[in-house]
């Protein structure tokens, strides 16, 4: 039997509840739960922000842990290794995204915590295509939130092909943002934090920016008018948009990693007049997924966690719902 | 003396006004207008739509002319020759869009019809740096409408790196969208039109599309979801953005040239599930302008265009204003 942490209906407190399994299909792994992160979007789902949650409903998506048992047809995965696994845990592998390497792009992607039961939990069922043994030199007990707030914010950095010489800019420095200017420091830009939160400012220039704005001071946004090639956003909520793509110099994109609910006001002559583009991506391949993790190991790159036992869940949810997590909380398996 | 037709206030008709245009620069070429196209900004234009227009106003950025005179410094063109000249009359060469090849994209670009004179006269003149001869196999008569239209939506086909294996769509079936259908059949690609005219279902495949879809037919929308890899959008109007949004497949682009005024509301969520982006483009640079003219005579493209003697401008403009133009009015100089 499973033992997970379960809510049965939104903003409902997380329950233990005991599940079976069932046997581990032929293309499956089963993961001894050792260290679980917790994003915003675990958050979401069990508020039902986006309506298709199902109860009970066990969160969890950036998930560290040891192989327990492999299917008959997985060659690459053996019992005992430790490994991660993030949003997703299986895709068709037959599609049209799937064939172009793109399994993070297939339709019918199965998704951790979408009608699934995900990583609170004293173990995890996962598609082996979806299963991420950890290199040598990444850390197991940070390693969790790589597997989805840092691969949401490195894949974009390989998807739009951000290049060292490039000024770039990170709106909303937490759980992804802070990733965000660790990597593209050592990716060699020029890196620009938007955070309105004082508290923050200098923190972001240890984690990796060389500035902070606050895209509420106009004036300071003024300044920068025109001069990021790049800029990432990672918040959920709206923003001055109009002035935020101002700060784009001639063919500047602004990638929206950050599910926000309200659509984002883009003006036609602002796109026209400096060849801008306005993008979004979800998390990465499994290729991707693995130029992260190499990334990460050669410039020991490592999420910053609050660590709580996973048997104190509900604080570590209440900790990060008043905004409080200093950037990532990883929730450590003491259930057995 | 140059004489022109200008209007004296928004939606005045154009009248005759005769002026010295002073000695020609030594970048500068003079121009002896042969034809020039009408394009809706030179409407937009004369009706200060966007704020800054400046009076008299003298319209035309679709030029078609024989250099009448050259600067001292101007090595590569020479009196008689049969050129082209569009929006743009001069970039500043320094800045950093400049050296990178993109004189389009020059903050400080001198653009033909704002502040200055245009093409609706006997004579014209403009920046040697944006001047285009015309290649063999290109028929004056026609070509005007290349150095706005055309550019316009033959830019976005390279600099979104469009390929011929891609599954493209075109919103608007005018001035521009005409020719986009023309230059994407023979680049290649699978082609759909979008056009809510009935009368130009027809017409349209033999433009070049494969497909006619109107946009307000919300079932053949939901049909072709999913579906394409790149929409370019040529309309000044506000269309169901979401809507369209959804008929792009995975990592589809919606490439807005049409300057609509109104926000494009576009909902992260779409953007960042099957990595999508929005995203615009003004006229191509120098180089993608002679990229365009040599695919043009190497496919025997050509603008669709109805003749008006210059003198019959504001007939021609009217006809214009009342969406009847098919597709392009090319005006024919007949003042002396």
């Amino acid at each position: 039997m499973v033992r997970a942490y379960a809510a049965t209906a939104p903003k409902a407190p997380l329950a233990p509840i005991d599940f079976d399994p069932g046997p581990v299909g032929p293309e499956q792994v089963d993961l001894n739960v050792v260290h679980c992160g917790i994003c915003h979007s675990d958050l979401s789902m069990g508020d039902n922000a986006w309506g298709f949650t199902t109860y009970p409903f066990v969160p969890g998506h950036e998930i560290v842990g040891t192989v327990a048992a492999v299917g008959s047809s997985v060659k690459h995965l053996k019992p005992g290794q430790t490994v991660g696994v993030g949003w997703f845990t299986h895709s068709c592998g037959i599609c049209r995204a799937c064939v172009a390497g793109d399994r993070n792009l297939c339709a019918t992607a199965e998704q951790t915590i979408i009608g699934r039961h995900g990583g609170f939990a004293t173990r995890v069922r996962a598609g082996a295509d979806w299963v991420f043994p950890l290199p040598k030199g990444i850390e197991p007990a940070s390693a969790g939130p790589l597997f989805c707030a840092g691969i949401t914010v490195f894949n974009p950095i390989i998807q739009c092909g951000v290049k060292p010489t490039d000024r770039v800019g990170v709106i909303g420095i937490g759980g992804l943002g802070h990733l965000a200017l660790k990597f593209l420091n050592k990716w060699g830009c020029d890196v620009t934090a938007f955070t309105s939160n004082p508290s923050k400012r200098d923190e972001v220039l240890r984690l990796g920016a060389h500035r902070a704005v606050s895209s509420k001071d106009s004036e300071a946004m003024k300044a920068i008018r025109g001069s990021l090639d790049f800029l990432i956003s990672t918040v959920d909520v709206p923003l001055d948009w109009p002035a935020i793509l101002e700060t784009l110099g001639p063919r500047g994109r602004l990638h929206v990693v950050g599910a926000v609910l309200d659509p984002i006001p883009v003006p036609a002559m602002s796109l026209i007049l400096g060849q801008r583009s306005v993008s979004g991506s979800p998390t990465g391949s499994p290729a991707t997924m693995g130029s992260m993790l190499d990334f990460c190991a050669r410039h020991q790159i490592a999420p910053l966690v609050e660590h709580f036992p996973l048997s104190k869940v509900n604080e570590a949810m209440a900790h990060l719902r008043a905004g409080k997590a200093r950037y990532r909380i990883v929730l450590d398996n003491d259930l057995k």
